[in-house]
């Protein structure tokens, strides 16, 4: 496999786009595609597919277009979708709750193997067949389990001072619904941030401003 | 106000995160900032933090920088946060209810006002004070209560007819967690697609990739 250090975040974040439009056309039965195809479907340039895909050595060939399962298959590869990071959840409010019963964490990366809350009343009663843990457990659920990665579904104001412990104890991956912001704090962990209200945020802006409606 | 049709949708996409970083600034009691202070604190550089606000007509004083919550306040108006725009949730499961449970929608600018579901388990049960409604009610609802956008927490599956009613009964904001992409098929909407899995697979290839670790 070519090394790829030096990609780039905007060229990473499209990498599950195509992981997941690859699927959509092997499972429609489309055995290949070329980059102007998939550019159009997509919504990206020709130039721009194949730069990305350049970036980690290309796949695609002149005349031919891309393979798609083989194609998905490598992207799938380089994304580590079967690396099984053990996992654990702390927070199982809503969106914890949510998010371990919706999310295919198997298929992307991940091997959930806890769920941690603060409150007596849901601790010990299960999610998808695992048992919430009392967050007090923390230390020796970590020392006996070694979880590489976590979940962040807790409360803002309760967030630093778990995140302070989950790094002693070894982990090194974030996925963050908190909205408390440590990347400055702990430069050796890797954190990718969800903001919904962000996203919420924005669609306010674009209903606000569409003017497509005036003009079909 | 100036006026900013033009203004690239990767600029809009960071107006909440400005909005939240001033939310955050006010809070703390900071009344003033420099573009150069702000941008140490998001990660950004000065330019492109004054390119921005640039975008909608400065806001900024030479040698003074910005006023904190003024700034905070006209990002706001800007984003729309006190639109209202009338809101129904379609799906009430997990996610949907998580959605309905956790986002503060009345301050980035929806009013949620209908909850509908398929399932004649939950129909008629609450979620924030909102009765469950049956989605054959559709129609009815949308014609007395003039609904502007909708949130789409369904599978995926069942994701197409209903878009099809909900664009008929003109809905104009989707905020869309179904992966079912309808950019093409309705030009004349506004969609804001969120894809919860891309988020994680992008984690996965971070932890991969992580050589931070080492260079500690």
């Amino acid at each position: 496999m070519p090394r790829h250090e030096r990609v780039s975040l905007s060229v990473i974040r499209r990498l599950p786009r195509y992981y997941r439009f690859l699927g959509d056309l092997v499972k429609n039965g489309v055995t290949r595609i070329s980059s102007r195809e998939l550019s159009l479907r997509m919504g990206l340039t020709a130039s721009q597919i194949r730069q990305d895909l350049n970036c980690f050595g290309g796949f695609g060939q002149q005349g031919y277009g891309y393979n798609t399962s083989l194609l998905r298959e490598k992207i799938g590869a380089i994304l580590g979708i079967d690396s099984g990071n053990p996992t654990i959840i702390i927070g199982a409010g809503n969106i914890g709750r949510a998010i371990a019963l919706n999310m295919d964490f198997s298929n992307m990366g991940f091997n959930l193997i806890g769920i941690f809350d603060i409150s007596k009343e849901i601790i010990g009663t299960e999610i998808r067949g695992l048992e919430i843990l009392d967050i007090a457990e923390l230390e020796s659920f970590c020392e006996e389990n070694h979880p590489r990665v976590a979940v962040l579904t807790l409360p803002r104001e309760a967030a630093p001072q778990v995140v302070e412990r989950l790094v002693k104890l070894g982990i090194e991956g974030f996925w963050n619904f908190s909205h408390y912001d440590f990347s400055v704090k702990y430069p050796n962990v890797v954190i990718e941030n969800v903001h919904l209200g962000d996203s919420l945020m924005t669609l306010s802006y674009l209903v606000k401003n569409n003017d497509k409606k005036e003009n079909s």
